[in-house]
């Protein structure tokens, strides 16, 4: 006689875990074998999947909660950016011998709150071992209008760059959080070091303003692997050429402090990654729509410079006009 | 400056191994965030992500282009049982250092098979470096009409348990796939240890079936954890109760000759999970027109017992009528 279920260990680990994460009725509780789910009419699915891997996006000792915030918002971001609308996700969990109970309270307390701050509910997932570090991969989907996405490839000369937020924090903060040390040489003050850290481990995706970039943007994407490397990526497929004016490039309090102290280092801030900042090009005409909706979400928004001509790349120009020459422009993990 | 895309590794490796694959129009060719996808009008959207892991669902000197498509097939599995027709994937891959440029292309090419023979193309991915094992993490989506999703839940007093294909095969081939010896003591010719090697390796989702389960099953799910375990969850979530009798549960020429040889293997058989056959259930009326929707799909489809009563949990009788034991009835990997 087989007995009732949930009756594996891992069943009862999603039951225990997971299960209340799963709010949308067609995830049904995780009980069946797929999640199913109606789009709006005249809705187009956006699908999005990215991973964070244990000692290369983050570190084992990270907060459990914060690794799974961090796990969802770099999945968010991509959905921000293209102008849509959180629908749900699905997690797929590769665990260490080493994850214990509190830890996976934790980690699910974390998810939970953030599905629920972004409406974005668990759909389903998969949970297995590993030898390996612990991987979290989501699959996150939302829903916007069809033929609505906001593309990479929609930039054209004259328009505007802009970013949102602060460049280069989650850069500087790897560092920090690689070595605290590093703050005296920066001499930055407890709350900066903190701030830089801050924004390393917990991305703030810019989901409050998908509708507003779906209807003033003519290109975006989340700022990722870099500044530098990102408009790079825009540009090339957009076929047009950017300049960046790298004085104008908001950076954070505490990253001006750092830089200030190790003026190289701003070059780690426009090519580090981890921003998950909003990066868009935007027609003189449609700045004031997007600034405004930008004022009314609370999210600053900066324009650090201008479309230039139809080619491929960017430009980051100093103060005398000369182009900066990265050693590398982009993160990459190969 | 920042030359032209693609630049990075990351990038190359995707332009060169994946692009290709990625043949949707929705996917615009990996250039993006994101992938659009417009479902097609009164359908719903299905969702299922299920990983694999080197050293624990497949090993490390699998042929590639096996372990891609095994990581494929087990999410094709799940939409086939519920009946959704396949649309598209994202790829989340962690890569160890070992893996070389050979490696990746026989990988890309095993997907790319199958992307195309199940009409599921590759719409986006993400790739990273892992210090541990190769992990594959595959979210799958397909379509249905609205509200058609072959439940676990539906099984009802009166119907009949089928199963496709055969069973235990993937469990016995596991064995054999750990210690090749074992095939004297089971007494296996090398066909037969071949065909169970590859049953292992090689998951045959019964995607052909998809509507039919729609049309003629009552609840269905894919045996991918054993069916003893597996049939007890589905008639745990249905309330009732199924009568399975051992004997009629298809065996391969293989399996059998294994069973012959060690009887306790009928366990393992029932247990051992890895079998991706769908398991459903059906009123007696509509037995008919399943049988002929597999027949005309080339799968067997064999009745293997009944939904007795109401209750929960499934009998395995053998052919005295007495309940098996089985000492763990289903996969678990906690």
């Amino acid at each position: 006689m087989v007995e009732d279920a949930p009756q594996s260990g891992e069943d009862r680990l999603i039951a225990r875990y997971f299960r209340p994460l799963a709010t949308h009725p067609g995830a049904f509780g995780l009980t069946d074998d797929a999640a199913t789910f109606t789009p709006p009419p005249g809705c187009d699915v956006v699908l999005k999947t990215d991973a964070i891997v244990g000692g290369i996006h983050f570190f084992a000792d990270d907060p459990p909660s914060l690794i799974a915030k961090k796990a969802l918002r770099v999945n968010l971001s991509d959905l921000a950016v293209k102008g849509a609308r959180p629908a749900g996700f699905l997690l797929s969990l590769a665990l260490p011998a080493t994850v214990d109970a509190i830890w996976l309270e934790a980690f699910a307390r974390g998810l939970g709150e953030d599905a629920q701050a972004y409406g974005c509910p668990l759909m389903g997932g998969d949970t297995d071992r590993t030898d390996g570090p612990l991987t979290v991969a989501i699959a996150a989907f939302g829903t916007l209008p069809t033929g609505s996405m906001v593309r990479r490839s929609g930039a054209r000369v004259g328009e505007r760059v802009v970013v949102t937020g602060t460049i280069g924090d989650a850069a500087l903060g790897l560092y920090l959080r690689h070595d605290p040390q590093t703050a005296a040489r920066w001499r930055l003050d407890p709350e900066q070091s903190a701030h830089l850290v801050g924004r390393y481990l917990l991305p703030q995706p810019r989901n409050a303003l998908a509708s507003a970039l779906r209807q003033h943007a003519s290109a975006a994407m989340d700022v990722s692997d870099g500044l530098a490397g990102d408009l790079g990526k825009l540009c090339a497929v957009s076929g047009v050429r950017a300049d960046i004016e790298v004085e104008r490039v908001p950076l954070s309090q505490a990253a001006r402090t750092a830089v200030a102290a190790e003026p190289s280092l701003i070059e780690t801030a426009l090519t580090g990654g981890d921003d998950y900042e909003v990066l868009a090009t935007v027609a003189p005409g449609a700045m004031p729509g997007l600034a405004a909706a930008a004022q009314a979400a609370g999210v600053a928004l900066t324009e650090i410079g201008t479309v230039r001509a139809e080619g491929r790349g960017a430009n980051f120009l100093d103060r005398a006009g000369n182009a900066l020459l990265f050693k590398q422009p982009s993160f990459s993990h190969f």
